[in-house]
Parts: structure tokens; C-alpha cells; sequence
């Protein structure tokens, strides 16, 4: 009866709770899974989950699970399949899905052509509405999300668009031509998904065509594949900014290593750095070992302030609203907020290191160290994001490693610095 | 001619382009933009870039810009607008509309209430689709985003929904109750947007229907909106983790500092707390000068990798991926691989210490205390976020504070307490 349950649940609820499980679980449940269900639930899971699914398939199980996909959809799970599954579904595919197959397959990872379909319905500009109608009538289905039908001419270049309201509350008479969108916004599948992304975010899409550089129409993408792009970014975002990749909270331990050690690896590295760079001023700290307290805190407020810089500065960068015109304003901005807020920190700052001290110059010392510091972090914030995106870099990554190292090495080297300075 | 330049383009770039100036430059390029763009620019610029675009208006352009707005339009722009504009443009309201303006303002913040519309579509189930068609045919447009339309009975109870596509392929004599949905996904008006964005995500929904607790239609929720509910959480995600706020990039310095300076004082108290905790280790630090370098390695390390484990669980608890089932597997398999990364990392560190110091022994202290350090890292990265979740709070506002107060505060402890015991 568990069985019976089981598939009773949609397709995507099924990924779900594969997802949630321990590996072994994971099996277990799969197996309880009808086969009807295996192409869905193959075709949703995440990728870390797809694999572990697919270990446990034999030759048969894979090939009727993918046998009846669409080209774009076997595209996206060709990589995890055994070459023989793939020689062998291909057999069964028609020309021309062979070619869609082949086609899919080259478009690199984050590009729209890797995120389009195929399913279209395509109409020519001289019939009537009508004779659309009746055309419709005749398929079986619509496919998924068709907000919009194509207008093309006999080379397959696209003329433009005829959404289905359009169709529907318009005169039966009335030609296609009369009543189609021409104003349209058009993909190319080299685009960055990002970007796409962007588009339906801004124009509120449903789907968009994806035509080639001769305006021929080869494809189409929808709002589906779009949020699984918004969401996979801002997750992968997250995860790189705390120096990680994709990680299956059930992956096995060696593979949780490999995500995780060069990180902490290269953070040990930046923090061994900074203290060599501390350590340098061993006499100043042995005559005033309370130093050795207060540089700490120079560096971390140095450290939280840039970080709040670079956040706004990777979230302008990344929905581009940092120009060449408006990048000097915004870094004096940026540099005079720090400024100010760190006076109001640094002066709480310096009566705590007063109270701990008894010394007001070392709580000067530590207040002039802290707001240097903090423009320091605003700084590499600002200068590190920039750079890395003018280059064609991800802004996120790397750039918080870079702020802790400036803000340690240097909020180190200012502060006792200063104190070698004036209180030696 | 600028003016007709702007007024070329679409409203929601001219809102872009007003999110990325600067406030004088905002204001100039607002007053080129004529009125017929006013309410759809209004509805599209974020929060911050709205109240400063209002200020400018005068009441007869508020008022002729929000006359013609739908009530959930006018609801999500009427707290910022002033008072007696809201009340001359509800006097032109139909009974109907006032109760739909009033009922929309009434739902709280991130409800489904707050981004659901009225615009709906709906049939009876005893007409066939000859009789639907023609009734479509005599509304001027459809709703954006309808790809359903809505059964209902006489007291609008919800009956099912019948997809255009549907609609389109059955024979024109079929009636309503035989080719409708009655298999569907409904929201309630209190549900919360994220978890309707999630139920969007996966069943690849275009529009949902919201009804009350007897079963009637109220409203109606379409991608557009749920797009932007995605896009806005992760943003606020990943600035609350910096302590922030939403924060115009170019928004007064005044209210930057407001919006920062909170976070960085609480930074400060907890490193100020910290070092406290390091100078009640003065006697060691000053007999061996280098630990008070070192000790700052293990702090950070502790702080970076309990970062890794926080980041990895709060991403599990917003999917919903943490259960009462499996949260032990998970807790002991993040100490597992945390210990397994502690043990290389802390060889390396161990190293570099020796090299440092000369002494053998202080590279066994710093061992010891990074790998301890780390499982402290751990223990809050995960404990911290659930014990939030678990309450009903957001698991990633403050998590970082507390993770960087007790790596900081008990890898000191740690480091220096073991130093005292065995090296002094
Ligand atoms: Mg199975
Ligand atoms: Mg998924
Ligand atoms: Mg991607
Ligand atoms: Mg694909
Ligand atoms: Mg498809
Ligand atoms: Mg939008
Ligand atoms: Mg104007
Ligand atoms: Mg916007
Ligand atoms: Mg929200
Ligand atoms: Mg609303
Ligand atoms: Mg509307
Ligand atoms: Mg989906
Ligand atoms: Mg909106």
C-alpha cells in the first residue's frame, strides 16, 4: 500500500522527498516509485539526486524511463546516463529529434539553449483565425505554458506572435497577420540564462521564442525553466559566498570534504598571512599585551563593515545598476557612510578600550586603527566586486576572501602600526 | 526629444533606469516621463525609489496617475501615498471596487493576500464552450496572465478551472463540467508568498486561485508576482546576513547609517565581549607573546567553517528539507565532516605554528583547540538556525552574529585556556 501512495503523489513531490532522504532511504523509496513516474521525477530531482537515482537503474528501467522524453529534456539528463542508454534511446528518435538531440546537447551550461524546448506551435501569417482554430483543434495537446502561438514565414523565420487571448477574443475572420505582436522580444540560445532570466522578470513573460542569427525560430523558452534559473543562482550564490558548491546534505563524507576543504584551506592561508604580518610587532605587543585583545576587534568591525559594502555593491553589480556614469558617486557615497559610521563605532570602540586599558592614548590609537580599517573594508568592498565583473568574473566569489585577508592583515599591520608609533 | 525618447521605452525600464540614478538625476528623468507611463512606473520601482518619485508629484497628478489602477494596484501603492489622495481616488471607486480596495489592504505583508489581484475570469459549469468562447469574445481583453479560467456556482464557490488550452481543443459542444480541472492547487489569502512562490516553483504553475475558508473565489495569484516574491527574498536573504536592510544605493547617507550602524554596534559588542574573555588570559599572552597571533587563526577558522555548516542548513530548512525524521542524521554528519576537515586544516595550521614558534607543543595547543573551535563552529551553525526555524523566525537574520560571538569568544577561551594549562 505504500506502493499505491506513493504514486498517488505528483511527479515533483516525489523529487521532493527524494531529496530529503538519506541515500539508502533514498533507494529504498525509489524503487517504490511506478515506472510511469521515473521520466518526471528524473527530469525534476537535482542534479546531486539524479545521479544516486540513476546508479540504481539497469539498462532496461533507463531506457523506458527516457525513451519517450522530448530532445531537450533527454539534453539535460544525457550527461548522467550511460553512453549505451543514450545509443540506444537515440535509435528510437526521428531525424529530425535527433538533430533537436544533438543540438541541445552543444549549447554550454547557463546559456538559453540549454534551458529552451522545442514544443512550439507554429502558424503562417495568411490564414485566418479560423483556420488556426481548427489547426488546434486537430492536436492532441498544447504544449506546456503556450501563452503564445509563433507566426513564421516558409524559411521558418519568425514574424511574430499571437497570444492565445488574442486569438480568442478576436473575429474568426480576422487574418493572423491583422492581430499578431510584431514588438517582440526575441532570445538568442548563446544568451546567458541570467539574462533571459531578466527579461521575463521585467516584462512579465511567460515564454519568449529563441531564434537563430538568421531570425529563424529554433526554440523556445518558458517561465518554468526560468524560476528553477532564479532559484539555482541565488542558491548557488549563497553557497559560493561561504566558499561551498552544490552539496547533497546526504552526499557522502569524502565528497562534503572535497566541497569544503579548499576553502578553509585558502581561509588558513589568508589568516596565517595576516598573523605573520601581526607578528612582526612581537615587542610592541609584549610591552603592551592588552593590544593583543583590541587588534582583534580592528580587524573583525573592519571585516562585518566591508561586507556590508561589497553586499550592496554585488547586489547593484548583479542587476546592473552600477554604470560608468554613476560609479564615482556611488564609491564616494560608499566611503563617506563608512566614514561616518565609523566614527559613531570607533568612539564606542575607543571608550570600551579605555575601560579595559586605563590608557586614553591606546584608545585613540584604537579609534583612529578602527576607522581606517572600516575604509579599508569599504574599499576592497567596492573595488574587488567591480573589478572581478569588468573582467566577466562572478562578483561573489572569492571577493569575501579577499576582504577578510585586507581587513585582517591590514587592520593588524594600522592598528599596531599606530601603537608602535605613539605609545612605544 | 528626450522626452519622446523615454516615453519610447517600456515602463518597467524606465523604472530600471530611475532605480539606477542618483535622487536629483531621478527626479529631472521623472518629470520627463509623461503621464500616461505614471501608474505603470509607480507599480514597478522598488519601495525606496517610489516614496522619492511620489514626493514630486502634486495631488493632481497623483490622483491622475491612481485613478485608473485596479484595487490590489491601488492597495500596494496606498501606503505611500498622501492620505487625501487615497480618499479622493476611492471616491470614484465602484461599491464593489471599495470593498476589493479595502479588503486588499487589510492582509498583511508577504501574504498571498498582498499580491493577489481580482482580475478573473469566471463560467458556470452547465454552458458549453461555444457559450464560453462567445462570452470571452465580448471582454476587450483577458486578465494578464489568465492561462484559466474559473468555475463557479451561484454562490462563487470554486468548481474547478478550465484551461485556455482546454477551452481551445474540446469540441465546441462539450460543456464546461466535462473538460474542466477539478484537481487543483487553491491558496488561502493568509497562506504566506513564499510558500505559494513554492508551490509555483513546483508545479510549473502561470496563475493559482485564492478562495476563503468557505470554498468562494477571492482572487487570483499569477507568476509576474510570484517571480518577483522569489527575486525579493533572496535579496533580503542576502542582505539581512550582512545586517542590513533593503537600502537604496543612493538613498541619503542619513539613512544608510541607520541602516547599518545597529549591526556593526551589535559586531562590536560581541568582539568586544570576546576579548574580554582573551584578557583574562593576560599572565599567558604576555609570558608567550606569539600565541596572541595565533589565536586569532583559530578564531576565524572556527568562524569560517561553522559558516560552511550554517549556510548548507538554513538553505535545507527554506526548502523544507530538514525533518524530525532526519535532523540527528544530519547533525552527526556535520560533525563527522567537520572533525574530518578540522583534522587536515588543523595539520596545516599546526605546522605553520611550529615554524612560528619553535615549539612542538604550542602546534599541539593549536590543534587541539582548532579542531575543538570548529565542532563549536559546527554545533552553532546548525543548532542556531533550527532553534530559530523551530520558533518561527527567520533561521538566517542574526544566526551570523551569534556563530561569529561564540567562535571568536570560545576559540580564545579555548586556544588560551589550553595554553595555560599545558604550556605555562
Ligand atoms: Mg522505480
Ligand atoms: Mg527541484
Ligand atoms: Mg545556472
Ligand atoms: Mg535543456
Ligand atoms: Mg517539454
Ligand atoms: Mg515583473
Ligand atoms: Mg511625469
Ligand atoms: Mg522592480
Ligand atoms: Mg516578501
Ligand atoms: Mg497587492
Ligand atoms: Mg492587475
Ligand atoms: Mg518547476
Ligand atoms: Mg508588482
Amino acid at each position: 500500500e505504500l506502493k499505491t501512495l506513493v504514486d498517488d503523489l505528483h511527479p515533483s513531490d516525489i523529487a521532493f522527498i527524494l531529496e530529503s532522504l538519506p541515500k539508502d532511504e533514498r533507494q529504498t523509496v525509489w524503487h517504490l516509485v511506478s515506472a510511469k513516474h521515473d521520466a518526471d521525477v528524473l527530469l525534476e530531482v537535482d542534479d546531486w539526486v539524479r545521479e544516486s537515482l540513476i546508479e540504481t537503474m539497469d539498462h532496461q528501467d533507463l531506457v523506458a524511463a527516457t525513451g519517450n522524453m522530448d530532445a531537450d529534456e533527454l539534453a539535460d539528463l544525457a550527461p548522467d546516463l550511460p553512453p549505451d542508454v543514450v545509443a540506444e534511446v537515440q535509435k528510437g528518435l526521428t531525424e529530425e529529434e535527433r538533430a533537436r538531440l544533438i543540438e541541445a546537447m552543444g549549447y554550454p551550461e547557463d546559456s538559453v539553449g540549454a534551458i529552451m524546448d522545442f514544443d512550439m506551435v507554429r502558424v503562417r501569417e495568411d490564414v485566418t483565425l479560423e483556420v488556426v482554430l481548427r489547426y488546434l483543434r486537430r492536436l492532441n495537446e498544447l504544449p506546456d505554458h503556450t501563452d503564445q502561438i509563433f507566426v513564421v514565414d516558409r524559411e521558418d523565420k519568425l514574424l511574430g506572435v499571437l497570444s492565445l487571448s488574442r486569438l480568442l477574443l478576436s473575429q474568426l475572420e480576422t487574418e493572423v497577420r491583422a492581430v499578431m505582436d510584431t514588438d517582440i522580444l526575441t532570445l538568442n540560445p548563446l544568451d546567458s540564462d541570467a539574462d533571459a532570466a531578466g527579461a521575463f522578470e521585467r516584462y512579465d513573460l511567460v515564454s519568449a521564442p529563441v531564434i537563430d542569427d538568421h531570425g529563424r525560430l529554433i526554440g523556445r523558452v518558458t517561465i518554468a525553466e526560468v524560476v528553477d534559473v532564479i532559484r539555482e543562482d541565488s542558491e548557488e550564490q549563497a553557497l559560493s559566498r561561504a566558499g561551498m558548491q552544490e552539496e547533497d546534505i546526504f552526499a557522502p563524507v569524502r565528497s562534503a570534504l572535497r566541497n569544503r576543504a579548499p576553502w578553509l584551506l585558502l581561509n588558513l592561508c589568508t589568516a596565517g598571512i595576516a598573523s605573520l604580518v601581526a607578528s612582526h610587532f612581537e615587542d610592541t605587543v609584549s610591552h603592551i599585551v592588552i593590544l593583543a585583545f583590541l587588534m582583534s576587534i580592528v580587524a573583525g568591525i573592519g571585516g562585518n563593515s566591508g561586507n556590508q559594502t561589497m553586499t550592496l555593491i554585488i547586489r547593484a553589480l548583479a542587476v546592473g545598476r552600477v554604470t560608468t556614469r554613476n560609479v564615482w558617486q556611488l564609491i564616494k557615497r560608499e566611503m563617506l557612510v563608512t566614514l561616518l559610521v565609523g566614527l559613531c563605532g570607533s568612539a564606542a570602540a575607543a571608550v570600551f578600550a579605555w575601560v579595559l586599558s586605563g590608557s586614553p592614548s591606546i584608545a585613540l590609537v584604537m579609534m583612529a586603527a578602527m576607522v581606517l580599517n572600516m575604509l579599508v573594508g569599504a574599499s576592497v568592498g567596492v573595488i574587488v566586486p567591480m573589478v572581478r565583473s569588468r573582467f566577466g568574473k562572478d562578483p561573489a566569489i572569492g571577493s569575501s576572501v579577499l576582504l577578510t585577508f585586507a581587513t585582517d592583515s591590514l587592520g593588524f599591520f594600522i592598528f599596531l602600526g599606530l601603537a608602535t608609533l605613539f605609545l612605544i
